[in-house]
């Protein structure tokens, strides 16, 4: 097979390039549990992400229109909030709670693979969240972007087609030259049917230490890494 | 009047970044002059540019739905080409003159100013270009932009108050914390009609050497900066 150049290196955001998990813990039990929140963090976290498929299926089935990340976090924040009985927060409290997910931390590779990727590809957010999130936490944890690219651009939530075609289209770049790294197999799947070309990224630890899925590459991907700077490495960045 | 505190400082890009007009007739005489299109590149700049607001405002007015700029640009490229008699050009070539937008130059002072503009704000573009176009032109340029904001995000083209507005919703900011710099005054008039903060920065030599138009600031913004530097000296950035 022949492929063709790759002009755009395109990421997948929470669990590829931040720790989602580990992040939403740390401030829960630093900040949040000092304001009342005594909850088990690791759970909460774990409760929190797992609406996160669920509500965006309301939107990528048509059910309702398209709506920001920052919005459905919130609505699953509401029900997480009632499960753990957790009733005293205020409008302003759960606001800010909410914008936690501006605030998650890169992995430790990330800032520099992807500053060293920089040099030789457009390198683009093909994430689930929103720009305000996504700017707000390249800001805060220092990730290079040349374009926040994704969900709210497309106007279509991952695995999605159209997250993945609306996206290259932006960059007015045919799918085949644009690459989407990951860490998780079924999104690297959905690019494909697309025409996108695809690299593996393990993140064994995601999910936290009992982690049982994607811990390895499943199909036959263009790439597979280490990290992302064993990636810049195999994409041939000094 | 007490004014919102600054997040994001959002720019005009043509005009105001990048001299689209000596960075057309350059490239118009060094590479296309050779191709042969001998034509007078200045008022083939002009003519070219002349056709930018028409074909805009088909979409503000509603007469067509959203089309991003470069297919307007490519439009009125062919109008062009037939008013100055070039008729040999093939479809390759016009795809890649039209792109030439994508290769306008930044003026002297203009990624100086964003680098630090860069350490305390969003910094971000409010144009009317598309993504793939403003993308090429920054990575090409070493505009370090945070995020590509304006008509494509917003699918509407400036002046009208959308495009203001759902660029600073894109951010998650009330609109008056978002400045807009630009060096006309239009479209400073027309952004704080939705609450915008302005700055305006002259470019007296944007239309040519004998630009009549936009030398000054007509109205009380809230800034009137020299260039992109002493607008970061304004705004208090090292």
């Amino acid at each position: 097979m022949t492929s063709e150049p790759i002009r755009a290196v395109t990421f997948d955001v929470f669990g590829t390039v931040v720790d989602w998990r580990s992040s939403i813990i740390d401030e829960g039990e630093r900040v949040w549990r000092a304001k009342g929140v005594d909850v088990d963090w690791p759970a909460f976290a774990d409760a929190w992400r797992g609406l996160y498929q669920p509500s965006m299926e309301r939107v990528r089935s048509g059910a309702t229109g398209f709506v920001p990340l920052d919005v459905l976090h919130r609505q699953n924040l509401e029900e997480v909030l009632a499960r753990f009985g957790v009733t005293h927060l205020s409008d302003d409290d759960k606001a800010q709670l909410n914008r936690v997910w501006h605030r998650l931390r890169p992995w430790p590779d990330a800032i520099s693979g992807l500053t060293r990727l920089k040099t030789r590809y457009i390198i683009a957010t093909l994430s689930n969240g929103n720009i305000a999130l996504l700017v707000n936490m390249a800001k805060r944890g220092g990730l290079p972007w040349d374009v926040i690219l994704g969900a709210e651009v497309a106007r279509q939530y991952k695995p999605h087609p159209d997250a993945y075609r609306n996206s290259a289209a932006a960059l007015d770049l045919p799918p085949g030259q644009c690459l989407l790294a990951a860490a998780h197999n079924s999104d690297l799947v959905a690019a494909a049917k697309v025409g996108f070309q695809r690299a593996f990224i393990a993140r064994p630890t995601e999910h936290g230490p009992a982690q049982s899925t994607d811990l390895e590459a499943e199909h036959d991907f263009e790439i597979v890494a280490e990290d992302f700077n064993d990636l810049a490495d195999q994409l041939g960045c000094g």
